[in-house]
């Protein structure tokens, strides 16, 4: 049994999912969206989103976590700040010596979609059809039970020779 | 008194700086470069920044910190890296509840040069001039204590206001 943190971050709101995975079983336990307050200083923002990710790793003793990796798109401001908002979350993670596997988002949607491109509706049905009792309420939380469930549905040796 | 924690976020690099302010007058404490291995996962790389950056609030109880904003320059992958690095530090020190105080980089070295685009030997040349006692062996041990003098030496107005 493998119990997997998956983190969608960003600094307005960073999706989570807790998920168990036993052989080819997949088992949903828990998801949610932090939202750090939206004003203030950045340090303030992210050490919200810090002492957040830590209460859920304490609370659900993952094993293992995912995030995907931030490329930087067409608006490379917001990109460092997503930058910024994800280190925080996966520092918390990390300092508890939890590893966090990072994977392509086009690997993330290939895996659950079949398809690299697929957007966030296809992504949130294939969620909701993969892991039985998940009723992801948006779609940072949806993200963050793809990414996790992405995770579960790499083999050990994928895993470890990225 | 204010003691103040200057930190210059990197990667591979990251200069820090304690000084003290009484009035006009600084007094240098300590400084150094915290090292994070140059290989392993980035979550890994980050959580030694952390708490690294956690020993070094827990040694001297800094009231303050400062930092400089990143703006995104020519490369943006090598800027959202930094981006990493920076948020690391900013946590560990904001979940001690100590105030980040961030400046343009331009900022601190016209507040410390009377120049906005001095370059690093010119810097650290201020540093030593303005800080008896400060032997930064580095750049970015010299960076750190520039931007630590550079809030030392912003009006208390001044800070709140940005």
């Amino acid at each position: 049994m493998t119990r997997i943190l998956g983190i969608d971050p960003g600094l307005l709101h960073t999706g989570w999912a807790v998920i168990e995975t036993v052989g080819n079983a997949r088992k949903y336990i828990a998801s949610g969206v932090i939202l750090p307050k939206k004003t203030g200083a950045l340090s303030e923002r992210l050490a919200i989103i810090f002492n957040e990710v830590t209460k859920l790793v304490d609370t659900f003793s993952p094993d293992e976590s995912s995030m995907e990796i931030t490329f930087v798109n067409k608006n490379p401001t917001t990109t460092l700040i997503l930058g910024h908002a994800r280190a925080a979350a996966m520092v918390a993670i990390s300092v508890r010596n939890i590893p966090v596997f990072e994977y392509e988002p086009n690997r993330v949607k290939k895996i659950l979609t079949g398809g690299g491109h697929a957007d966030k509706t296809a992504v949130d049905k294939m969620v909701r059809i993969l892991l039985p009792g998940a009723n992801p309420k948006t779609t940072d939380e949806s993200d963050a039970i793809a990414i996790a469930l992405a995770h579960a549905n790499t083999t050990q040796f994928e895993k470890f020779i990225k």
